[in-house]
């Protein structure tokens, strides 16, 4: 461990945690106690046993959110188990107080086994007002999120997936006017056909892009491809309609966009100067991106995004996940649709009134941002 | 509803919930998100990826309990599930962190199956610091308290047996004294064969109290009573040795105490006036005690207790349970030991120098009370 990440270390020991709880209200006297505990308390539980829709009013359940992972997909880390998910689910948490109010809480989980997850979700969830499902490895979290969708009243999203493509979308619309070519003409190479992979393609397709080439490890994903799970079955039908076969550099091949979100230092400049002019490079991968940015400009990159907060145009799910919540919760929305995602993209860009090669997004720290999804989210 | 009821009603609606979330850290500049965030987080994650047992310094988990319920045994009031459970587990979340300054959040299960709860509890545990089971059914509760203390490796109470066992053995070896009683020779009558009933004629056993009938719906528990499931069985084993057969009447026949922890109204002054001289009432049933302290008293009770904080003698879990659980956090228990509930219930009963009729344990705002339970938990 060298200097730096012991004094990071150093710097979570020195709070234990990074959220902690909160009493909204006193408890100094008997009669507190008896008002919020017992004998009081029953009076709460004997009409929400009657009227559990009234759970949103009278208890946590109005603004809460659970951070659940699995651990199998931590960051670019991998499957580094519960207790290696849990300081990101704890940051989540913490990101979620402090931009959108939310009281969220990590959860990470002893077991990778979907239909267990599915149980596990489903049992505790009355008590939470919405659930951030989290770094849960591909293809288990597709089937994992749309099945909890379908049997919870509240809003179920996979960040992974969905924040990604609403960052990346709108961060997209923005690069494609600084580079001056038209958005739905782009062509694109997405480097990972995990959550985010998968996701970030349908909706860019949602929003009206068409030659869209995804790659997993082993080369790009296309019809004639055997040995294909169900996603990325699906993937070969409604992507890749120039049926490019190969490699990354194949695929890059006069390329317009490249977005990462595969792992570190998968991508050489010498690959970025085979895209076309003005190429945006989104090298998503967290902590270490595909290609560093000034690697990438060496290359002849334009637009140069990665999801760290320590280089310019972070393109970063907090950008995304609070202001979803924010106002799901706040409008008791229990479905997130595409029609909200691609309305929280373009808000989210439009934010941007005149982008550049530098600012094509939000700083997650703008304040405007919370608003502007949350109020895309209906 | 009438006026009081809705008055609660509004006192829960005023802030929605009992307990919010709180950072402990800054997210005021980029460099906050660098470090609690990616990529800082991820120095963090691969630590405890790698050495799990530093979650408790780095993580929630070193000051947090979950506080479980299936709403199946809620209060006095039966089973009522998941949304009338809330409130109350929402009131203990409250008190863990007002009195002891413990991270506690409710979690509330849509399933009254031990096998699921055993595997739920067990796959959220890991970023958890303890579990406090609540108003869960017995005999269920039994089963799924051992299941899960044998496979996690963080403590696990189950507080409707323990706490209440604790505070009532507390209360009782003070009530002895000022009834000038010799603790050990007590006659006592427990009313209700569920979790407390059944915990707290476990631990008067272990404290030497030996003359202990229990009853529940059908009337006294004894060896030849058929058709009783296994902790009845176990309770017809260990206690009853004069073999009393026969109602609630029957047994209070000559009694010196009387431990209500079964529901409301069923006990009367003419009951009480069965019992012996200076008689010791504990009528704990929530929100309604089994018979309320002026009939009890006009029974010819001495020293009369219930579980509400409205009253005299307050004997309720809110004394127990946030010290045991900031006991075994601090020094890393694992387990709650009989040993370890044998000396809260000292240490609790000790805090009373000179106990009378009116003052037989301490209140629950009492400073004392969290240091001095939390001192008895190895």
């Amino acid at each position: 461990m060298d200097a730096k990440q012991k004094k990071i270390l150093a710097a979570f020991a020195a709070t234990g945690a990074r959220v902690e709880t909160k009493a909204r209200v006193k408890l100094k006297t008997k009669q507190d106690f008896a008002l919020y505990y017992t004998p009081g308390v029953g009076v709460a539980s004997m009409h929400l046993a009657s009227k559990p829709s009234d759970a949103r009013k009278l208890s946590v359940k109005g603004n809460s959110v659970a951070v659940i992972s699995d651990g199998s997909a931590v960051l670019g880390l991998g499957n580094i188990g519960p207790y290696g998910a849990l300081p990101v689910m704890e940051g989540k948490a913490l990101i979620f107080k402090e931009l959108a109010g939310i009281d969220a809480w990590p959860i990470v989980l002893d077991t990778h086994d979907p239909d267990e997850i599915v149980r596990v979700v489903t049992a505790i969830a009355p008590g939470w007002g919405g659930i951030n499902l989290e770094d849960i490895k591909a293809p288990e979290c597709f089937e994992i999120e749309r099945r909890l969708a379908e049997v919870l009243d509240i809003p179920v999203m996979h960040d992974d997936q969905h924040g990604t493509a609403i960052v990346v979308l709108a961060g997209l619309m923005n690069a494609a006017r600084v580079a001056k070519k038209p958005f739905k003409s782009l062509m694109v190479v997405i480097s990972g056909a995990g959550a985010a992979g998968v996701a970030t393609a349908k909706l860019l397709l949602a929003a009206g892009v068409s030659d869209i080439v995804v790659l997993d490890r082993a080369g790009t994903i296309h019809k004639k491809r055997v040995g294909l799970n169900g996603s990325k079955r699906e993937l070969a039908a409604i992507t890749n309609p120039r049926k490019v076969a190969g490699d990354l550099s194949t695929a890059l091949s006069g390329a317009d966009v490249f977005i990462g979100v595969s792992g570190p230092n998968i991508m050489t400049a010498a690959q970025v100067a085979l895209m076309g002019e003005r190429a945006i490079v989104f090298a998503l991968s967290n902590p270490t991106p595909e290609i560093m940015p000034d690697e990438a400009r060496k290359g002849g990159a334009l637009v140069v995004a990665t999801g760290r907060s320590d280089f310019p145009n972070q393109i970063n799910n907090a950008l995304v996940f609070p202001g979803v919540f924010r106002g799901a919760l706040d409008k008791g929305v229990t479905k997130i649709t595409e029609a909200s995602k691609l309305r929280a993209a373009k808000a989210l860009a439009d934010l941007i009134k005149t982008p550049t090669a530098q600012k094509i997004i939000p700083d997650v720290l703008h304040k405007g941002v919370v608003p502007a999804i949350a109020a895309a989210i209906k």
